[in-house]
């Protein structure tokens, strides 16, 4: 069994998470979101593959979602008092990962080879793949300004109304190594429930993505629960771009290349509609509380769909 | 009173800090040695510069001499796990210092002004210049290498041999605004106890510096003790350029522009000898054991010199 998940973020991360504790190593690769990556205070930062892999590895901060379990803050607390940013909350533990990751890149390595080596440290048995070696920013534009993603997201709390979204460079950047071989040879792709506009659609941006999705079976769950984001901004987004915020404008979203949808029993109702785009369907429970809730969906979603698209398509 | 002294570590972190004890703000500018300056994990890092800040703000580690008290070493420690580089041992709080220095730097700001602002957060009431605004990379000559001397310093324990040293870009570096004006202006100039060769010698190096130094009363205190250095390589190198180490042989080394030498009682036997060379010596305890010792020594130079460089010159 080869599964691909794409993945941004906190919501993401779980349901790659859930898919880690199920499937064998080597049967998982997941492809992670770089368009939020930013420099700060001259270190590389990743913050959703970081959070991929803290996750996959069994060491981030639970109450959060990001960063670390256990974390301290003796670095950002003395920045502080040197009248430092500290609106990225920069963790002790976290920050020995960007200078690892800033010194490495410094001397030439690839972001792909750095956290396979990380991942290998973490004890991760799985392959995660930021989705390129190159330097693609997500660019925020707003009613009044363009705004770098860590700029809105986490220094303006996503306040400002969003209008459209620019992936900087993307035209330019290759996905990263093995990418388009693992999403071709997938029998499956689990589109985790992370953010459609600034988590998944950079992926599926990178040149030849949206293509080779085409051509294997794909499945999506929706990041939106009952007109609302579990998490973050997405529900926002799609107001702001005058959109129902709903699992079914997700689906439309991602209809290009979906085969299947999974929605929360809450959207229920729903379920026709994207049908009736010729997308197939599981509703259950999707809200991620725990660690075994991730493994739970995790495992509705393989045997659901293994049968219905999977075997079929063989 | 308008007091200069030239610091590089430790050593002249420690007499510079009892010169500030005695000082009424305003009296005393410390002028340090940023040839050991270097780029470490993206950061940049003033090691010498921060010895002396952290030592005269009373945060200074009272065992090492350099880092700072009450240090945690979350990220060293985690930086390990990850296979990272510590032989330069970056503590938490110290890489607060290092990042918002970073930040600042890359924004544009002068070090001079960076530092000016740490010294007020630190509560330090004198004023401490960096020697210069430009990059000066002190290299360290060795029998079968060349060596930037923290590589040598930190990483080798400076073991390999020293042939001789380079002050890389020297020529078209300034020194920082105020080092001219305040040696100039100074009542008289205080030399620290600081290593001659990678300390002093980079200061002194700079365009004008060694000029202006003929033009004021200059002091040095002698950082070869018995033949030994306090701490350091100072009479490592001294034997491997050939020369024999001792308390004399530092003041042959500042003889251009030495009026007066600070020796220690054992070496008391060599004061005729630089007396010889027309300048006034005082025999007295230089090791710098702790906070009173230092407020001491600071005291006796200031009494002694006063008298017999400044009034006879004024």
């Amino acid at each position: 069994m080869k599964i691909v998940a794409l993945a941004g973020g906190v919501g993401g991360a779980k349901l790659a998470d859930g898919l880690a504790l199920i499937l064998q190593p080597g049967e998982l690769t997941v492809v992670v979101n770089t368009g939020d990556d930013f420099e700060h205070y001259g270190l590389k930062i990743s913050p959703d593959l970081d959070t991929v892999c803290y996750t996959l590895a069994g060491i981030s901060n639970p109450a959060t979602g990001w960063g670390r379990e256990g974390e301290s803050w003796r670095v950002l607390a003395e920045l502080e008092k040197l009248g430092g940013e500290t609106w990225f909350r920069l963790g002790d533990l976290d920050l020995a990962t960007h200078l690892e990751r800033t010194l490495r890149l410094k001397k030439g390595d690839l972001l792909t080879e750095i956290t396979r080596d990380f991942c290998r440290k973490w004890g991760i048995r799985h392959t995660i793949l930021p989705m390129s070696d190159d330097t693609v920013s997500t660019i925020v534009i707003t009613e009044n300004e363009q705004l770098s993603f860590q700029e809105y997201f986490v220094h303006r709390h996503f306040q400002p109304v969003v209008k459209s979204f620019v992936f900087e460079h993307i035209q330019d950047a290759k996905p990263a190594d093995g990418v388009l071989e693992a999403i071709g040879n997938a029998d499956m792709v689990v589109i985790c429930p992370s953010n459609p506009w600034v988590s998944i659609d950079p992926i599926v941006s990178l040149p030849g993505v949206r293509e080779v999705l085409k051509n294997v079976p794909v499945v999506a769950v929706s990041p939106i629960i009952g007109g609302t984001a579990v998490k973050g901004p997405a529900a926002k987004m799609f107001q702001e771009l005058g959109i129902v915020p709903s699992a079914f404008s997700v689906a439309e979203h991602y209809k290009d290349f979906l085969d299947g949808f999974v929605i929360d029993e809450i959207d229920a109702k729903m379920e026709e509609f994207i049908q009736a785009m010729g997308i197939r369907t599981l509703v259950t429970q999707t809200l991620m509380k725990n660690r075994n809730d991730r493994e739970q969906l995790a495992s509705e979603i393989m045997a659901y769909f293994i049968d219905r698209l999977v075997r079929r398509i063989c």
